[in-house]
C-alpha cells in the first residue's frame, strides 16, 4: 500500500501512535501550532512548520522565487498567528537540485526577507540540502511568542459569534485564473486575485489582537473557509452556522472575473487565503466590539443530532476538500 | 550560474545579507543552533534544523527507514546538545512521493518516535507533502533548553583543554565498509561500524553536563574533526592543537577494518559521527576535572602569524572538506 492509496488522514492516525509528545508540551500536533512553555505565567512558545514544492506548490511559470519564499513565510506565520501568538523567528530550509540557478537562490531568500521584515521578524538559521535532478522545496519552521494563554481550536462555545480577518477566497480565484490560462493579459484588478494566489497578504497583526480581546478558538483558513471552520467545530464539538448574507459580498467581487459558481466555491472552499477564523464570546460581551479587522460570518450553535458540523444558512454545504497524497 | 557551481559557503554568503535576524535573538544563524531568550534570566530557548534526503544522505540499500528517522533525530538533537541544550521537542516534515510505500513511513515515525524517546523528547507536530516521483527527504526541526548561557563555537581561549564525548571516526569507517562492497557478510564488530553510519549515538546529555562544567567553546562533530575543531578556532579566533597521540586508540580500533591510512583519514574528516568537541579551562581551574564523557585531546593556543586553525602535533593536516552543492 502506497501514500496515495492510503491518504493524509489514514497516515497521520497511523504514524500519531508512534510518536511520543515530548514531557513540557503545552499543546501538541493537531491545531494550527504546538505550544512549549516558556516557564513563565501562562506564557507559551508556539512552533509550527510548513513546506512547499515546486510542482505541486508552485509553478515557475507562475510564481516568483521571491513570491515561493514570501507565501512560504506567510503560511507559517498565518498559523502562529492562529494561536495567537507573535512572530520570533524562522528557520528556512532549501532542497535544491544543484542545477538550480544561483539568482533562483538568492531571490527566494529576498522574498522570504522581505516578508519576515514586514511582519517585524527575521531568520534564526536553516539547512540547504541537495537533492535529484528538477527537485526544488523550502521549508519552514516559524516561531512565536504567546503573551497569555495559546487560542486553539477547541475553545468555541455555542452563542459565540464567528468572525473573520482578511479576505476570502481570493487566492483560489486567482488560481482559476491561472488554470484559465490566459492570465498573461489580465486586467489590473484581475492581477491583483494572480497576485493573492502567488502570495497571499495574511492579517497576522489579528491574531494576537484577538487573543488580547478574548478569541476563545482560532484557525488559519488554509484549506477552505468550510474545511477549516470544520476542524474547529469538530474540536470544539459544536455547529458553525454561518451566514450566506454575511458571505454575499466576497462572492460578488469574485463573480465578474471566476463567474458565479466558481466564486461562491472559492468563497466556501478555497485554499491558501491564510485569513483568520475565531469564535469570540457574543457581541454584547465584549464591550468594544469584535477587534480590529475582525467581521462577523456566523454563530456558534450546539451541535445537533448530526453531530459537530458547518452549515450555511442552515445547510451542509457541499464542498471539496485536498489531500496531499491523495489528490 | 548553478548552486553547483557556487558551492555552498559562497552560497550562504550571498544570502545571509538578504535574510534580517529577529529582534529578540540571543544567537542568530552560524552556530550549531539559534538561541531566543526565554524571558528568564540567562535561559533560552534553541533551535536548528537538519535534513536528509535519499540518494544524497542515505541509500535505502543500506538503511532501513527506522536507521533514516533515528540518524536525523540524532544530528538534531546533537546540535541541541552542542550549545549545551536539552531537548525540548521536535518538528518533522516528510516529503515524499505518493508513490512511496506506507510501510516506509511507518517506519521511519518509529525510528523517530523510539530515537525521541531515548532521548527523554518527542514530536511537536510536523507537515507532509507530496513531490515528484523517487523524491524522498526527511527534515526535522530540534527544539531545546537551556538552563543557563548557550555555549558556543567563539568562547576558546588559549590555555584552554581540548577535550571530546564519544567516538570518533566510527560513522565513516561504516561508510568506507559500505563503499567497499562486501558489507553484508561484515563480522559483529565490522557490523558495529555499519550500525554507526546508519545511525550514530551522539552523546547528547554530555552537553548540558559540558555547559555546567563550564565549557567555554563546543561543536557538534558532523562534518569531521578537523574541519569542525576549525570551525571553533576561527569563530574564537585561536589555535586548536590536538595530540596525535591522544587519538592513537581510536584510528588503532579501525585499522583492521579500514587499513590504518583510512583509519587515520576517519579519526581527522570522517562526518556523520556527531561527538561533541568542547573546550575547557586548563584541567587545574576545574576541581573536578572533565565533565564525564569527555576525555582530552588537544589544547588551545594562541592563533599564530597563519592566522586561526588547527593543528595536529603542531602541522596543519590535509583532510577534505564537504561540500552539499560541489561535492
Amino acid at each position: 500500500m502506497t501514500l496515495a492509496q492510503i491518504g493524509e488522514d489514514e497516515l497521520l492516525a497511523r504514524i500519531f501512535p508512534l510518536l511520543p509528545v515530548p514531557a513540557a508540551t503545552s499543546l501538541g500536533p493537531g491545531d494550527d501550532a504546538a505550544v512549549i512553555a516558556s516557564g513563565i505565567g501562562e506564557t507559551g512558545i508556539v512552533l509550527t512548520t510548513d513546506t512547499m514544492v515546486r510542482g505541486k506548490d508552485w509553478l515557475d511559470e507562475w510564481s516568483s522565487a521571491a513570491d515561493v519564499g514570501a507565501k512560504c513565510v506567510a503560511q507559517n506565520l498565518a498559523d502562529v498567528a492562529a494561536m495567537g501568538a507573535r512572530p520570533a523567528g524562522l528557520l528556512v530550509t532549501l532542497i535544491a537540485d544543484a542545477a538550480t540557478p544561483l539568482q533562483w537562490a538568492v531571490e527566494l531568500s529576498r522574498g522570504i526577507g522581505q516578508a519576515a521584515a514586514a511582519a517585524d521578524t527575521g531568520v534564526l538559521g536553516g539547512d540547504l540540502s541537495s537533492a535529484g535532478a528538477g527537485v526544488l522545496s523550502v521549508s519552514i519552521t516559524a516561531v512565536g511568542r504567546l503573551d497569555g494563554p495559546p487560542v486553539t481550536r477547541s475553545g468555541a462555545r455555542p452563542g459565540d459569534v464567528v468572525a473573520v480577518a482578511g479576505t476570502l477566497g481570493r487566492a483560489a480565484a486567482g488560481l482559476e485564473l491561472f488554470l484559465a490560462g490566459d492570465w498573461q493579459d489580465a486586467r489590473a484588478d484581475a492581477v491583483e486575485l494572480l497576485s493573492a494566489q502567488r502570495c497571499p497578504s495574511p492579517p497576522l497583526a489579528a491574531g494576537p489582537r484577538a487573543a488580547q480581546a478574548g478569541a476563545r478558538a482560532m484557525i488559519d483558513l488554509s484549506d477552505g473557509l468550510v474545511r477549516d471552520a470544520g476542524r474547529v467545530a469538530a474540536a470544539s464539538g459544536v455547529r458553525i452556522e454561518l451566514l450566506a448574507e454575511a458571505l454575499a459580498q466576497d462572492i460578488a467581487a469574485l463573480a465578474p472575473f471566476v463567474g458565479g459558481e466558481a466564486a461562491r466555491a472559492c468563497v466556501l472552499a478555497g485554499g491558501e487565503e491564510h485569513s483568520l477564523l475565531a469564535c469570540f464570546p457574543a457581541e454584547q460581551e465584549l464591550p468594544q466590539g469584535l477587534p480590529q479587522g475582525f467581521r462577523p460570518i456566523g454563530r456558534v450553535l450546539a451541535a445537533g443530532p448530526e453531530g459537530p458540523g458547518v452549515t450555511v444558512d442552515g445547510v451542509a454545504p457541499q464542498v471539496s476538500g485536498w489531500d496531499h497524497f491523495g489528490g
